[in-house]
């Protein structure tokens, strides 16, 4: 069985409808192959990649971040939001909702250089622990996406994440775990500034939007960054709805996915109540709009990447 | 002869310079060696790729465009600026200045799909002659450099283009004709709307600007997009200098090249005058910033690609 497919993927309708889809776009005589140029893949990241509850894991990132901004200037501690970002105030961060609770994330990465972040997300991903979780982020994966991207792509399909998180935090982490290169990760990101003296070049991060990817904003980065209407799209969230719409609005053979979690035990069962990325439109209107609606529980034989430390390692905290 | 490497260069110090980088960035067990994911080259386009003489191709493509809704709204022919485009007046539309210009180039373009877009510029494409060199747009591109393209792919490199051109004109171009994907082309953009309803889907264009990919603007649309910095940039005007400067200022083995157009016979001699995309600043430092410049005359025993229509044919028409 270790050569099935999919392996962490059960038979059922979400598999199969994956499988056929492929089988159809790849089969080159068939009326609805698709070139390997054409064979665009996009992915939502925060709850359709890995783990988001209680919050997308950027916020554990700033959290951190914030503690080391705080122990330079402890008047950090008494001044809002960062006072509950720093206290892990979730009700707090959660009753922002969701661009402006990233738009003060993206703020504590002001006035750094490009490189000087990447190397700060890239030592903080080794080191860090998620909180619910208790395991490094690397595994707060899901196991059955991370075989689904390397399927695409042996399936001549180049894979894109498409997330309403911080570009340059997903490309910290996506090009080792996901196998998903930075020039292929769509993101909100903060404007940048080019500096340039007789002996200096830098990029510095600036506190202003550039681009906050969420809803409506997704088909159009999708444009601006691949200038091509994906095939196959998969979110978790309404945010994600104009992506799949915009995918399945194209001609020719088209998949929209979208991931229900309602698996409390292995990981969370959330939808319409999580003020930072409900879940009410697209699930409502899935059958109308053509969504393929995976449910966690029946879905996915494991959800987290087998750390070899047995059945309790794959269980949230509590 | 015909195994030779790059075989429209000459023998001389830029075919030099490639080879030995590209050497050195692929011996494996060599100081110098960069793994492929962090083989990114950029280059531009007008000018770089392809012609820009005595206007960049963007504005034929535009004259056409505006033929078809004049045709539609007779009083275009009156108003400016349209009436100097309309004319072909191309002393006006050097005074505007390369922003200026290309922004009512753009301005022209709004209101439709960007689908319809992408059709009408690929029909453009197929069917359009340039007006002095007399051929078709895929035969205005410069043959060495189609091949130092294709040669930096075999090397394991990832080609983008950088260019101050709009990003969907050149899309409907570069995959059959550079080799470079969609995905792979950074330009100047317009913003986008996504609209939906129950049964439409679409993503229009705005004539307002989202960016203006030229100066200071590449090196944080590079960031944006490929979230690498490239280790080789190409360019042919001041437009270019911080995309090479940023490249250059990397850590490791880094090649900037600037192409200087000095070929009257073959092409068009010219740097500073030109006011649509001056080189002044990039020409004086390229010493000081560790460009080499690659002049036309010299290091190209080519410039077009052949058509079999014999010698005249790669000669400008007056």
């Amino acid at each position: 069985m270790t050569d099935r497919a999919l392996p962490s993927w059960n038979e059922g309708p979400a598999r199969a409808a994956i499988l056929n889809f492929v089988a159809r776009v790849t089969t080159e005589d068939g009326p609805d192959y698709v070139r390997p140029a054409e064979r665009i893949a996009t992915f939502d990241n925060d709850g359709t990649l890995w783990c988001e509850q209680p919050l997308q894991n950027q916020f554990f990132f700033v959290f951190d971040r914030l503690e080391a901004l705080a122990a330079k200037d402890p008047a950090l501690r008494e001044r809002q939001p960062f006072k509950a970002f720093l206290e892990r105030d979730i009700a707090t961060i959660h009753a922002l909702g969701k661009q402006a609770a990233f738009e003060i994330a993206f703020a504590t990465h002001a006035g750094m250089n490009a490189d000087e972040f990447a190397e700060i997300a890239k030592e903080w991903f080794a080191a860090a622990r998620h909180p619910k979780l208790n395991r490094p982020y690397a595994q707060c994966l899901y196991q059955p996406q991370v075989e689904l991207l390397a399927y695409l792509r042996a399936n001549g399909f180049k894979t894109f994440i498409v997330s309403g998180g911080g570009i340059d935090l997903i490309r910290a982490f996506a090009e080792e775990n996901y196998g998903i290169p930075p020039e292929q990760v769509i993101g909100s990101s903060v404007k940048l500034r080019f500096e340039a003296g007789d002996n200096h070049v830098d990029l510095m991060r600036l506190s202003e939007l550039n681009s906050f990817d969420d809803r409506e904003v997704k088909p159009a980065n999708i444009a601006l960054h691949i200038g091509r209407r994906p095939i196959l799209a998969f979110g978790n969230s309404d945010g994600d709805l104009a992506m799949l719409r915009y995918t399945l609005a194209g001609k020719g053979p088209r998949l929209g996915l979208l991931l229900h979690h309602d698996d409390a035990e292995r990981e969370f069962a959330y939808d319409r109540e999580f003020r930072l990325s409900p879940l009410v439109e697209a699930l409502d209107k899935a059958d109308q709009y053509g969504i393929t609606v995976v449910g966690m529980k029946a879905s996915w034989n494991i959800v987290f990447p087998d750390t070899g430390a047995g059945k309790a390692a794959s269980r949230p905290a509590s």
